[in-house]
This record gives structure tokens, sequence and C-alpha cells, in this order.
């Protein structure tokens, strides 16, 4: 239900992703007299014998508290969802809705594993080399160095699970290179990092770091992660924006924009925010993945594939076998 | 003698600005017999009866830690350029070089205005609706409400006296825009901001909400202000190297990208960091622009213009009587 469109996007792309895996099974949790009509007036061409419909009486709204969701919207489609997971019944939960009260449901219902103190919310952004992670995106204002060493790791499991990549390599943002730089969090969770021989922490990484994908893993705390993910995509779409009125206006410009849409089209793809929806709880024992509340039903159905992969290669179980490494070493 | 290129960029810079502003005076201080072959070599047409050169055996390199430049680098030429802005030999001071370096020299030459605890970086940034000004971009980290209220009315003087803007809006850097979002520092800096009736203070902005230009001075503590920039820096370098890119692989895109080319210079100058060099130290008793290390001579012309500007509208009068009103407030 959550989302600014709600089951008008996720119907459809469930449908969507529904016909591209036929192994899968799903579990729409909604108002169900509207969930039905919607999904018998999409559904024309698809088989919905795998899709079930759960009722849910109540929907969390954007503005509702997470502390206010947690207590009194125990009955709503949000609930419901997590719930499932809990219990065994859905392997994974994915939600537009809101955040806050996601993650309120997530951690009180899922938990998150010992040694994990909150979860840290992931994503991956686009890099000169491909894609790199940053993590925490907002979960966590505060954070303390441990913090920023449990992001560290799960970022590196994220980045070696779901990209093959034997031994990611961890940056921590900060305002400068040097060892002198940062504040105190930062410059101890560096000398933690250096101590857990498991993990290829490479020192410090500075904002533009991020986009030439320098490392695979890009740590801070959430405000900063919250801060640098939105001013990126606040100057992709200044940038985007600037390129289609110039191609907009005057006669010329218009030709040579008939002319250059194309191959504009194909540079919008390579950052194209909807390929980068799906962001992770991680540090939770089960798989929550939130997509934006803004997203049409082709981005919508890249936060259920990033759910299928979670789900696929066990990214909670491997963020609880790293964790013992960890623990190991530090009882050494 | 700073930047990465030194006098082979500040002194054809200078020439520039001279030829074009025939009221104004220059001082070059540095390494003389460097500077004299290069001002000769490379002043052919200009008259350089305006252009002094003031020696100085040493320079403040990248590497110098600010309180080891500031304790045995009292001959260098920045020292010596700063302590000309505080005699009054100098009604501005200019470099490219070590900006903790030159944060320090001025914090202790010049000094910071009764009720401003330390200094601010702020700079331009382009928006949709022209630009805003950013601060702080690095000069302190860890930042109390009472500082964010110190910026945003500095930011606001510099919108006012630059921009003929006669209530710029004002608007704390924030991961949400509603009251209970951020930290302690920035939910109290918005109650003592909306107690200040002289400044336009609007609310909260998000990290996307830089480039639409809600508002006129976006505010937030040094480390977030730093990465915000840099992300910026880095995610408009990500996309114009990906639209060379298209343009520049097969017949067809390199064909399209010759037409294309002059239109996307045009859209290139529009966020073009060149035109956007010049960071002011507000909250001195002085003039001090800090240059890009790696401006080259076009883009150091505009620091020497942001200086020029600073003088003319005597922006560091003005953060002084503007601070008045906020002393004369409190005492209500």
């Amino acid at each position: 239900m959550g989302g600014d469109l709600g089951p008008r996007v996720t119907i459809p792309a469930t449908l969507e992703v529904a016909a591209q895996s036929p192994q899968l099974e799903f579990i729409l949790v909604g108002d169900k007299s509207q969930l039905t009509s919607l999904l018998h007036s999409q559904s024309e061409n698809t088989d919905v014998s795998r899709i079930k419909l759960v009722h849910a009486p109540v929907a969390v709204t954007m503005g509702d508290k997470p502390s206010h969701a947690l207590r009194y919207k125990r009955d709503s489609s949000m609930w419901i969802a997590v719930e499932m997971v809990r219990s065994g019944a859905a392997d994974a939960c994915v939600s537009g809705g809101n955040t806050g009260a996601l993650m309120a449901m997530g951690r009180h219902l899922l938990k998150t594993f010992p040694g994990i103190d909150r979860p840290a919310i992931c994503k991956p952004v686009p890099t000169e080399r491909g894609h790199s992670y940053l993590l925490d995106l907002g979960a966590n204002i505060n954070c303390q160095a441990q913090q920023l060493v449990q992001f560290s790791m799960m970022g590196a499991v994220l980045a070696a699970s779901v990209d093959q990549n034997p031994n990611p390599s961890i940056g921590l943002l900060n305002i400068g290179e040097e060892n002198t730089k940062g504040n105190d969090q930062i410059q101890l969770a560096a000398h933690l990092l250096s101590q857990w021989p498991q993990l290829n922490y490479t020192g410090y990484v500075e904002g533009d770091g991020i986009y030439s994908g320098i490392v695979d893993v890009v740590v801070c705390d959430g405000f900063v992660g919250n801060v640098a993910l939105k001013v990126s995509e606040g100057v992709a779409r200044f940038l985007t924006d600037r390129v289609e009125d110039i191609f907009n206006v005057g006669l010329y410009g218009r030709l040579v924009g008939r002319i250059a849409r194309p191959l504009l089209r194909k540079w919008h793809t390579q950052f194209d925010p909807a390929r980068y929806n799906g962001a992770s709880f991680l540090g939770l024992r089960g798989t929550l993945i939130k997509s934006h509340g803004g997203a049409d039903q082709r981005s919508f159905t890249y936060a259920l594939r990033t759910a299928i992969e979670h789900v696929d290669k066990q990214i909670a179980t491997c963020i609880h076998d790293q964790l013992a490494t960890y623990q190991g070493c530090r009882r050494n």
C-alpha cells in the first residue's frame, strides 16, 4: 500500500517480476478489495495462482511517526508483511512506505544480530568503475566508531555476495585523506577497521571519491550518508534538466536535440535512479527492502529483484557468519 | 605561491584582472626572483606599474600542518599576505594554498568579530534559480547550534550584499523536513533562528533541495558541507565524463558529438566549477579568499573577482553590523 502510487505501482511490478520468475510466489498485503480489483484488471495474460492476497485493514501513512506506527498500527499492511518474514511465511518483505516505521517494525519484529547495535540502510550508487555500496543512508544519525565498523563489515558482505567480489575494499567517508582528518568517531573507526584482518579497509575517501569508485564500500553515519545521497540526486536532476533545456531552446537546439536524444537516453540509463532502487536494511535477521516512495513500475521491479537477490545470496546469514570472525578476532 | 601551479596561474590571472580593472593595485607575495621573471615574460602588453612584488623567503606547502605553519612559517608568502590585510597595507588576500594554514593564519592575525566563535568557509553553488550560498564547507567539524546560527547570519549578509537580495531565505541542511528530524544541534539552531526576526529562516532543506534553489543560503556543519560540496563535484564530473563517452564511441556517436558539442559546452558553463571559484572565510575582520588548489588562470580570476566584490560590498563590516542586531535581540 506504500509509496506515492501504492498498489497501482506495486501490483503491475509484481506481475512483471512474476512473469519472469516462475519459481517465485508473491504475497500482496493490503486492502483486499482494492488489491483484488486491481490485480484482476491488470493480470489478463498472467497466471495469478502464485500471487496470494492477505487483507490488512489499515496502512501506515507517510506522516505516521515510527513510534506511533509501532504501537498502534499492528493491523497495518506493513506490520503484517514484516511479521510474515519473522514467522517464516515469507522470505523477504519489500515496501515503498514510511522508512522510519519500516525500520522500527523491522527492529521490533526481526531483531538485529548480536553484535549489531542498529541496522544500516545501504544502497548501490553508480560509479566510474560500475557501482559501490554506500551506507548508512539515514537510520543512524549519531554513530559510534563501533557502528561504523559494523556498517563496514555488512557493506563488504553485500559487495562480496552480490558482486562475487572476493575482497571488497572499504573506505570511510571523510573530509580529507590524511590520518588527522575527521572527528573522533571516524578516527577510532579507522583504527578498529585496520585491526580486523578479514576486512580490506583502505583508508579515508572524500565525497568525490564515491563516484570515481575507488572503493567498493563507502561507510559514513546516517546523517552524512543521507545528505550525500540526496545531494547526488539533486545534482543529477539539475544537470539532466539543464541538458533538456539546451536541446529544447531554439530551432537549432531542438534539431540537434532530436539527433542527440537517443544517445542522451543511453547516458541517462547509466545513472538512472530507477535501476538503483531498493535499499537494504542490513543487520536484521531477515530481508527487508525499501523501495523509493516515488518509484514507478519499472523502478519497483528493481526493488523486488534486490529482495530476490538478498534471499538467493543469503545476505543476512553471511552477515551473521562474518560477525563471528570479528568476535573471534576480538577474543584473541 | 599556492595551488598546484603557483605563480604560473596566479600571475597571468592577476595580469588579466589588472587589465580589466585600471583602478586596482596588486601585491604579489612570494619568491621575488621567480615572480619577477614570470611577470616580465608574461606582461608584454600590460602596464605593470600597479603590480608590486613583495619577497617571501618560504612558502607554506600543502603538506604543512596548520599548527606547524602558524608557528614556524611567519616568513612565508601566506603569512606576509594575511599580515598585509591586518595592517591595512592590503584590502584583501587571495590564496590558492593550504586551506587549514590559511584559516589558522586568518584567525590568528585578523581575528573574528566578537560573537563569532570561528570563521566559516562559504561558496556559491549553481541552482535551478541561479545560485545559493553553502556554508560551512569544512572549517568547523563539530558545530554547536549557536555556530549554525552565526553561519546563517553571515551567509544571509553575503547573499543580501552580493546579490542585492533584500531578504535572503535561509535553510538548515537536514535529513528531512519535519521538525523531529536531525540531531540536537540542528533542532536547537532551528529554534534560535526562528527567534531572530531580522533573518528569514524558512526551515529544513534536504540534500536535493540545495540544487533546486529553494533557499538562498544553506547552512550545515563543516563536515556535512564539505561532503556535500565534494559529492556534487564528483557527480558532476561523473555525468559530464559519461556524456563525453557516449559522443566519443562509434562513428555515429562522434558525428552527433560534433554537432552537439557547442550546445554541450553551453550546458557545461552553467555549472562550471571555474566560475564558482573563490571561497570566503566569513566572520574574520578582513577579506580572505581561498581559490581552489587546482584552479587554472580563468578560474583564479574568479577568486580575485570574489575578493574585489567582498571589498566593494564591505562584507566584513556588514557582518559586524548585523551581529549587533542579534545581540540587541538577545538583550531584550
